[in-house]
């Protein structure tokens, strides 16, 4: 077996370098990363856990708190989580609120007194982050993946409200007026994809009519198709294209339509959020906000390392919110 | 806040009948258990986890080992699971081995030091269970949620078998007789569903014929619209019909039909495997076998909860394999 001595040996650097680079130490630059990570590789170098967890009084364990174990685009964040994590030595637990908040308390619970040596987390709510500020107020390391602008905590997440506001931009650019949303977030607090539609819309000079905005109450297709039906029965002029802030209700929705003879897009153009597999092979393929999973992952992980390791720079104070594009597909077209 | 001591003076019982009936005891009759559920509900009655733990040097947490968190199914399971365990008062851990030996060695070896006080395990292959069995014999109560016929393990699955020989039943009763197989388990050891394949040609006297068999390397919608791909592009006749066995390979096969104008189900017939939301929702809901999530979860978390409270009883000993059965949807159809 390989040690970081041998690593130092043919590297000619210290011991104490090879053990930062191979940490992913900031005080390390990239060329002398580059070099020790290619000795290690050469000498088939794996880093000797239980000793580091020894040394360290740490479990080599993190914590991943996800709101709905069943959401497509949450699972995806979660195996990208998992993977970098082992790259960087740790196992990845992972627990669900399933929307609420008493559970987000059990499981935050849990991994504490499990010890873990740091936890990711996206909150039920956009209100209510004192329990997780309190814990990391008593010293566990903790970045959120989604949280309001203000949050003093350490937050790597998507621009949500940028991401929405481009899809509905988009639907302006091409021709619509009467742009619908459908949305649920806000039984969460978050109101940022609903912002994002509404800055849009101000942006184009067209009024904001509640008659085109229905709540899907829930996440899944099953809701897609109901709301969408619920929608589309409101007396008045129907909406022209849709806004739908996840992508399985907007299978749903395509469903919908499909059966009730509403041809996507010419009827009705449809742009979901988060570029999830189901969304690319749908019956018309969805146009959409791709959530950038593995850079939320990486630069997450890398953020919550660095805080357990105790090499945090003074910009991992700063939130990333990082802005997603828009992937236009078939559902949504220009007007002829 | 109500104790035991309070349902006991309400219904009369001794506090000891309380405590097993609330633990959900076979020693106690459902007359009797009904009668103190209901006195702990009219008292709201809620345990007391953290005393229970003391005096159990119990957890309170399970650990529950996925093959792959981002399959839709494995994902309904998870959660389902965790409501199940919920009820009973655990807190459910997951991890993913993501269908390598090494991680699944690391992530039990995890769920241990963590100290739960049980795990669910969808083994990776059901050819390599010494690990889990060496966890059983050191005294960690374990279920299998998937495993061979000749398990000496404690395990709770559906009879994957029987599911696709059903499929494939159904296939040759509405008139096919080319019938293709799109199936990836074989290099997890587990060919129960390859068997079902088999069995159901046999027994119509059809002859296997390698030709029809395609693997999709991998488990997603990408996987199956480029196995369909390679499979029809082969010389020869074409299957009319196609068990596949995952939804979501199915839904990718689907994509690739409707780009290619093979219709469904006149050209090729489609089976998949599951019952994901996403297959009810396709453009041509699709046929498939339904994954019992929550029979699965429900039985298997009374079965290991039975064995971390020294509860089992000798029926606990033996496998339990629901047999699923076949929602018929739009993409099979009796040829014309």
């Amino acid at each position: 077996m390989a040690t970081l001595k041998d690593i130092a040996a043919r590297t000619g650097l210290s011991v104490n370098t090879v053990s930062l680079a191979l940490r992913g130490s900031r005080r390390i630059s990239s060329d002398t990363r580059r070099k020790v990570e290619d000795a290690a590789g050469a000498l088939d170098y794996t880093p000797n856990h239980a000793a580091k967890s020894l040394i360290s009084r740490r479990t080599m364990t993190i914590g991943l708190l996800l709101t709905d174990v069943t959401s497509p685009v949450l699972t995806q964040v979660a195996r990208s989580v998992e993977l970098t994590l082992k790259k960087h030595g740790y196992v990845t637990l992972l627990a669900a609120s399933n929307g609420d908040q008493e559970e987000e308390s059990r499981a935050l619970a849990t991994f504490r007194a499990r010890q873990v040596d740091g936890m990711l987390v996206y909150p039920n709510s956009h209100d209510a982050l004192d329990e997780v500020a309190r814990l990391r107020d008593a010293g566990t390391p903790v970045v959120l993946l989604a949280g309001p602008d203000d949050t003093p905590l350490d937050l790597v997440c998507i621009d949500e409200r940028h991401g929405a506001e481009a899809a509905v931009r988009h639907l302006i650019e091409i021709g619509h007026r009467r742009i619908g949303l459908m949305s649920s977030t806000e039984m969460h607090g978050n109101r940022q994809k609903q912002q994002g539609y509404a800055d849009a819309l101000a942006a184009a000079g067209i009024a904001y009519d509640d008659a085109l905005v229905v709540d899907p109450l829930g996440n899944s297709a099953s809701h897609g198709f109901e709301a969408v039906a619920r929608l589309m029965a409101r007396p008045g002029p129907k909406p022209t294209a849709l806004f739908v802030d996840n992508d399985p209700l907007a299978i749903g929705a395509l469903r919908w339509c499909q059966l009730n003879g509403v041809a996507v897009p010419d009827d009705l153009a449809l742009v979901g959020f988060d570029n999830v597999e189901a969304g690319a092979f749908a019956a018309i393929p969805l146009t959409t906000v791709d959530y950038p999973v593995d850079q939320v992952a990486e630069i997450a992980v890398q953020r919550l390392v660095r805080r357990i390791e105790n090499e945090a720079t003074p910009d991992d104070d700063t939130p990333v919110r990082i802005r997603p594009h828009l992937v236009v597909r078939q559902s949504t077209a220009a007007r002829t």
